[in-house]
C-alpha cells in the first residue's frame, strides 16, 4: 500500500571534471529504490564555459528522462583549495539553474551531512558510502566510480529524511523500510 | 571606411546581487560605441538557483536583443571572502554557460587588468572607471550604478586590445580613435 505519492530524487555530486548522479525513487514506506546512477565528465582540456555546457546539458538530459522532482545536490567543503573551491562553484551555479529551470524542489547539505545520513558518520570513508549505498538499495554492485555513489548518497540524504506520518498511515508497521533507513530516520 | 567587420562585445562585472553589463560596438577604426548599458538585479531573500535562474535569464535576453558575438567578462578577485568568492563563482558560471549556450568567443579579464585597460593603471577607482568609460565612449553622464559602468569596462578591455592591422588598413591615420584608447593600445 502507499501512504503518500512517490517521489523521483535527483542527488549530484557536483564536479568540473566529473559529476556524479543518482536518481532515486522514493514511494511511501516501500524499499527506495535507484534508478539510475553515473558521471558527466568533462575534459580537462576544454575551456570551462563548454565544460560548464556540457554539465548543464548533462543535468537537462536527466530531467527530462526521468521527471525528478526533487534535486539533492551536496554542498560545498569548504576547506579545499580556494581556486578548485570556485571552478566547483561555477559547476554547482549551471545545476542549481538546471534545477530552477525545471522547477524543482532544491536542497543542498554539506558533505558530512550526506554521509552521516548515508553511513551514520559524517567521517565515512567513501568505501563505507559505497557499501552503505549498496546495502540501502539493494544493489548487487557498489555504484561505480565513488562519484556515481556519492551523487546516490546525495538523492539518499534527502529519501532518508524523516517524513511526517500522515494520520492515515501511522498505524502500519515499518517493516517494508530498509532496517539501516529505519535507525537514520530515528536517529536525525 | 571599414578595416573590419563590426564586433558587437557584451561585457560583465558578475555578482549574485547586482550584475553590471555594457553592450559595446566596435567597427574598424571608427569610434566605440555603447549600445546598452545596466544591471540585472536579484533579490537577497530568494533562494540562490532563482537568482541563478534571473541572472541566467537576463544575459540570455542581452544576447537574443544585440547578437553579440564577443563574452568579455571579469575573472574573479581571489582575495575576497571566501565564501562570496564561491558564491560569485556559481553566478559566472551561469553567465559563462549563456555565452557558450550562444556559441560566442569567451575572453576573461581579471579586474586590475580592466582597469589597466581602461583607465591606465590596475589601481583605478571606480570614480575614475566612470569617467574613462564616459569619456572613451563620449557619452554625456557616467553609466549609474558604478556596477554598470564596470559591465561596460570589461567590454572596453577587450574593445580596446590592440588588433593586428590587416595589410590594406596600415596606411590610414587612426585619427578617428579616441586618444586615449590609443595610448592605452600602444602601452598593452
Amino acid at each position: 500500500m502507499r501512504d503518500s505519492e512517490p517521489v523521483v530524487v535527483l542527488g549530484i555530486d557536483p564536479g568540473t571534471a566529473v559529476t556524479g548522479y543518482g536518481v532515486v525513487r522514493k514511494e511511501g514506506r516501500n524499499p527506495l529504490t535507484l534508478i539510475e546512477c553515473g558521471v558527466i565528465r568533462t575534459k580537462p582540456r576544454d575551456a570551462l564555459p563548454q565544460r560548464l555546457s556540457e554539465i548543464h546539458d548533462g543535468i537537462v538530459e536527466l530531467i527530462r528522462r526521468h521527471r525528478p522532482t526533487v534535486l539533492s545536490i551536496e554542498d560545498i567543503f569548504y576547506a579545499r583549495n580556494v581556486r578548485t573551491t570556485v571552478v566547483l562553484g561555477h559547476a554547482r551555479g549551471v545545476i542549481l539553474l538546471a534545477g530552477a529551470q525545471a522547477g524543482m524542489e532544491i536542497h543542498e547539505y554539506p558533505p558530512a551531512e550526506i554521509k552521516k545520513a548515508v553511513a551514520g558518520t559524517g567521517a565515512a570513508t567513501k568505501l563505507q558510502i559505497q557499501f552503505m549505498v549498496t546495502r540501502l538499495l539493494r544493489l548487487k554492485s557498489a555504484p561505480q566510480p565513488s562519484d556515481a555513489a556519492d551523487g546516490v548518497a546525495a538523492a539518499l540524504a534527502y529519501a532518508l529524511m524523516p517524513n511526517l506520518p500522515k494520520i492515515e498511515s501511522i498505524r502500519f508497521p515499518s517493516s517494508v523500510i530498509p532496517r539501516s533507513a529505519d535507525i537514520r530516520r530515528l536517529e536525525r
